[in-house]
């Protein structure tokens, strides 16, 4: 174990990662693991709280979360990449601390009203408004330190804290109180311009991006609404083109020399949009590399998450040995 | 397995059995191990909806409500009796169902309301909103076709039984929709006369109470307020001393006779009582030696508990199997 602790963090697996993610968080990670004992959730059971109705193709979403895992350099050596439904322990710590929280804090979480809101449901089920504890529940389960959460998960951490402070109150000293760790760049701008990059909204250039595709989607973004001709001075705050560029272009001078350009009216959106595709081409091809390099080693998905799932489900075991010894449930200790 | 099919109920494990227990469903239950594969369920998890802040008695009560079961003739090599806590599966299939069911739906649950002012809890907590949820778990988990219930709990099987039908709809049959059974005699009086025996009452005989505690809760029971003395006439309707001969004096002939006397002005209470005291004897002093029989064998409870558990986990990780399998949730078979 690193020096500084344990670390959860993870998606529910709905598609293919994208580069909105490799900012907000994904580059976070692959960073925390030189600190950090990594625990990567991949939280299946968390798909049915909204998509019950048809859960399908979790399993290939499942495959697909885990290369994109791989081929940004999550590193199942050092980390532990586990699958939620592999580590059936977590409902029944999630059954103990329902116990713990009442049903008006739930209501309060900010994000049971959007998620109600955004998929039109006539009323939460008891599962949705469970969400913050099965995720207190996943924290918990690895006793984590630390969790690195988007902006919009904050509340939900907030849950977590004050179960674990209530579980410690109590029946004694079993939880770490985790602390929040938000990314410096938390959300990355869609194609259309729109505030956040989203699969939903069919904005995104996922991490494993065809060539092909990702020139058409450059070259289609929204730039500057105010410009109409290559000559106009143009704008580079709020552009959506610029921000991919100051994130992805690792040439630095070059993104310089363009942005002087733009707002000059000396080049024109589609030069820009090129060097931009150049830049991401740059980025990607060695994901894709490392994706397709992955993919092509039959079986080794499915080892990677069974092997992190057995590491977790010790440390479930584990937790929950704790928990209930703090609770004093050690009747009849034979749990097999 | 029976012709009749399975069957399931349980108690939660909360101090000894008593009177109203054995009259209200222990009698029951008995006779119908004749006809059904029954699996009787200790359900110290639902104990903690109640009384998480304090968990350390629930060892002890587990073990005294398995002797109960034991004395009055619940038969563990016909029957299955099992701890819900050793059958932590139980909690992943509640997780699923949770998804299946609104939060407006359960807050109706009219006993949610009932337990929110009996307990003067200022608000229900997540786990106590959940009770139906966990409560179809247990039932759905070795897929009953009959749950003998008291009418206070046929809301909560109604909640199940939607749950079972939900889930056929969305994913392929694979529950039945439990039927209730409900006692013929569903409550027995109290002491004192109140509608019920209950132990937070403090009006109840238990089924492993000593012969001197029997007398003089005998002695002390509530009977006619009209009649001041022996030679007035009595009534037996409504009398709390000829409800419990009626349902525990064999001896019919006595039982008519002394109501007749009654009603005449020709015995006094003393006399009914002493009757009732040597009726209830002779009911009790089996169940009393059975009891110890089975308490001096040291660890035969545990062994049952053991035994039990044992073939409810090996039910309930069938039932998930078949309940992910019609989900589609079959990526990633290795669960171990």
């Amino acid at each position: 174990m690193q020096a500084q602790g344990r670390l959860l963090t993870g998606d529910r697996p709905t598609g293919k990662l994208h580069l909105g993610h490799y900012v907000g968080s994904l580059a976070n990670r692959v960073r925390l693991q030189d600190d950090y004992t990594c625990y990567f959730l991949v939280a299946d059971y968390h798909v049915l709280t909204t998509a019950y109705e048809n859960p399908a193709g979790i399993g290939e979403n499942v495959r697909e979360l885990v290369l994109d895992y791989l081929s940004v350099g999550i590193d199942p050596e050092r980390s532990t990449i586990y699958l939620q439904s592999l580590t059936p322990a977590v409902s029944e710590l999630a059954l103990i601390l329902g116990m713990l929280i009442s049903v008006p804090r739930l209501q309060r979480v900010p994000t049971l009203k959007e998620v109600v809101r955004d998929l039109q449901l006539d009323t939460a089920s008891y599962g949705l408004l469970g969400y913050p504890v099965l995720q207190a529940a996943d924290i918990m389960m690895v006793r984590a330190h630390i969790v690195p959460v988007g902006r919009d998960q904050a509340s939900h951490l907030e849950v977590t804290r004050e179960l674990a402070r209530r579980f410690n109150e109590l029946y004694g000293q079993v939880f770490p109180i985790p602390e929040t760790l938000i990314g410096e760049v938390p959300t990355l701008v869609g194609l259309d311009g729109r505030a956040k990059m989203s699969k939903s909204l069919g904005n995104a250039i996922t991490l494993s991006e065809e060539p092909e595709d990702l020139r058409r989607k450059v070259m289609g973004m929204y730039t500057d609404p105010t410009r109409l001709r290559a000559t106009d001075p143009g704008h580079v705050e709020g552009n959506p083109v610029f921000q991919y560029h100051d994130a992805f272009n690792t040439d630095t001078a070059e993104v310089e020399e363009l942005k002087e350009r733009y707002r000059g009216g000396r080049v024109g959106d589609v030069e820009v949009k090129r060097r931009l595709i150049d830049a991401l081409e740059r980025f990607l091809a060695p994901i894709r590399e490392r994706r397709a390099a992955v993919a092509a080693r039959a079986g080794l998905v499915e080892e990677i998450i069974a092997d992190g799932s057995r590491t977790a489900r010790r440390e479930a075991a584990e937790t929950l040995r704790l928990a209930r010894e703090a609770m004093g449930l050690t009747y009849f200790a034979e749990r097999q």
